[in-house]
């Protein structure tokens, strides 16, 4: 037989989703499994967008400009205006989520062997996108002791070599929830021009800052306009992760007129999401504002509840989603399939994503775990107090085990 | 500034999706073009699959599973149990358009510097997915005097090297409508087995054969079942190119899994083009026959339209809905672009696909182009009218030239 490919074989699994199958196997035997693993949230869809689909006027369900439906890219400029005044719809590519924007982003600024720096822990996703364009992943450690901040500008200088040819972050951060500061995001302006870098972020939580909290997009920072790529998406924005719509946003022509060929070979981004999507757009400021009380409130549920556990660790994010946790157990792998193939509470357990998956540095992340507090306060109530018994638990059989 | 990838500057532009911005120019002056360049059928969508979409009752647009939703691949087993028997759902996983199964095909089977021998003219996307794997294209040339049908043996006996790792081929054919007859893939089932290959098909005009021939799926070829990959999509069989729905189908235990993990870095297929997939599974086979019965009109009014023109040679195609035609002229692609810029009869013109960027081999196709007979017969008739006289003209300018 030939052989699997090198990057297929290399090709890590989702820590997100690679254990899926003992989650279902938990559900089988009747356990009701708590799933903080995923950014899935139970946020429901603004109702204009869910109507726009409902209505949809055609009889014929027809490709799209590969580029996406220009009347959608107009509202998009309009919304990026506000982000960063002056962008207009040709710095705009309409994309089949986040996930393309940013293997869209690789494949045209980096060539096979060339390095980019993204500090770590970083969505898991991205090794998978660096693997599939041939690209390096050199990760720089931001601790979770000092609550995931932007590590010292001298981690960078010493990570820099000739390959290197981009950064990259996510802001606010998953898996972090860390929220960079303008002074930070000026650090990584200065080293991008220094060293004739693109910077790249993702910055699909755009919405999501909290505590009175503002967030700098990379579109604002000054005289580096040409280098950066923003890759956004309507996912958790309107929680509607499921019609796969996303955009990179760049001023740099060069860059968009190749990335529009690499759009042209897959033809078009989703119709029916770009309807929902644009849809979505004249959603009233009410709705950011109720669903950033709901996080705010259930993080602030989740993480307190964390650090109440004893010997358990959780800053507190300044945006997003998700909490990284250190956990006084030796692998946080063996702990969270545990917690689905052994562990109940009630007839409950909670499903969390293994953190060395989001860490590229090798044994890095053992003892933490990544936690989406995308369901509601009482399932989070529920969720802690399995975690808190689980641990106590799976404690005393590790003892056993060493 | 950082420089753009190299394989963003090899990356092909769509010969179909090239010429865009001259049909745009000629519209703002008031012509109507009509569209052969593109595979977008004016057919209808079957209406139960827009109704499942009309009548969806969600409150959250959610993620569904990266292998697709179990429902829909279920009922897609159904399907492809009636073109191979004994194909199960874990077989088959549902991707973004046919182009990501293709895509996803490359990157797991084929390392960079690979080559895959396709004969030529093939789909142009091929190319650019080629270049984002770091696959070689080895180009095999089928000739429009042979009507495009399979090389000689030979031919791929010749091209095999040590870096061959596979075969691909579309079956009935884009751009060439060629229907590869059972004795020529049991010839391609024994050189895949004789040199260790993969062989893939993109078949996503199964339903589209004509003349009382019958399609033979891949699936069908016995003992390497494990080196065959199957591409699909119901863009074209249910007419709906916008929901970007495809199909990777195989046997092979190793690849679906490998795939499996680059599906999950990308999260999941589209949810809302899944819901119309799979109520467009119930689309009575009456619609097909009235489907087929059009386009066999439209081809023949087109091809016999065509071979009527003074030079130029049309093979008439036994499946898809393209046809490849020579032409009296030097350079096809100056040809397209004067007939959006130049030409108009009676405030029409048409736009076509320059062939030779469905070949791989340089300068091959040059007075070819491609023709998509998805237009109304009344639309077909205009555009042999507008071809002809443009054809006429252009002779008498190009002589002008010289």
């Amino acid at each position: 037989m030939p052989r699997i490919s090198e990057r297929g074989l290399h090709m890590p699994e989702s820590p997100i989703r690679k254990l899926v199958p003992f989650a279902e196997k938990a559900k089988e035997k009747g356990v009701e499994v708590i799933h903080l693993n995923i950014g899935q949230p139970d946020i429901k869809t603004p109702e204009l967008a869910i109507k726009a689909v409902k209505e949809i006027d055609m009889e014929v369900l027809e490709y799209s400009h590969s580029a996406g439906n220009e009347s959608y890219r107009q509202g998009l400029a309009k919304y990026y205006d506000r982000v960063s005044p002056g962008i207009n719809f040709n710095q705009i590519l309409v994309t089949t989520g986040g996930s393309e924007a940013l293997a869209f982003a690789f494949m045209a600024c980096f060539n096979p062997g060339d390095e980019v720096i993204i500090p770590e822990p970083f969505y898991a996703n991205y090794n998978g996108f660096a693997e599939t364009s041939g690209v390096k992943v050199v990760p720089i450690n931001s601790s979770i002791e000092e609550g995931f901040a932007l590590p010292p500008i001298e981690d960078f200088e010493a990570a820099i070599s000739e390959k290197t040819k981009g950064i990259l972050i996510c802001n606010p951060g998953n898996p972090t929830g860390y929220l960079y500061t303008p002074e930070e995001l000026d650090k990584l302006r200065q080293i991008v021009e220094k060293h004739d870098l693109y910077l790249m972020a993702d910055e699909v939580y755009r919405e999501f800052c909290y505590d009175g909290r503002k967030h700098t997009s990379l579109l604002n920072l000054k005289g580096i306009e040409d280098r950066v790529i923003v890759v956004d998406s309507v996912s958790k924005r309107y929680s509607m992760c499921g019609v796969r719509i996303g955009a990179l946003v760049c001023r740099n022509e060069t860059v968009i007129s190749t990335i529009l060929k690499l759009a042209q070979a897959r033809l078009s981004p989703p119709l029916l999401g770009q309807i929902a999507s644009e849809a979505a757009l004249h959603t009233p400021q009410s709705y950011f504002d109720e669903v950033s009380a709901e996080y705010v409130q259930r993080r602030d549920l989740l993480v307190d509840g964390l650090n109440e556990i004893d010997g358990v660790f959780c800053p507190k994010p300044g945006g997003a989603f998700y909490a990284v946790a250190k956990l006084p157990i030796k692998d946080s792998e063996k702990f969270c399939k545990w917690m689905l193939e052994e562990f109940e509470h009630e007839g409950k357990t909670v499903m969390m994503a293994p953190a060395s998956g989001f860490y590229s540095s090798p044994g890095m992340g053992k003892q933490e775990v990544r936690l989406a507090y995308v369901l509601s306060q009482e399932n989070l109530k529920d969720a802690l107090s399995c975690l808190k018994l689980g641990i106590q638990e799976y404690q005393k059989t590790e003892a056993t085990l060493v």
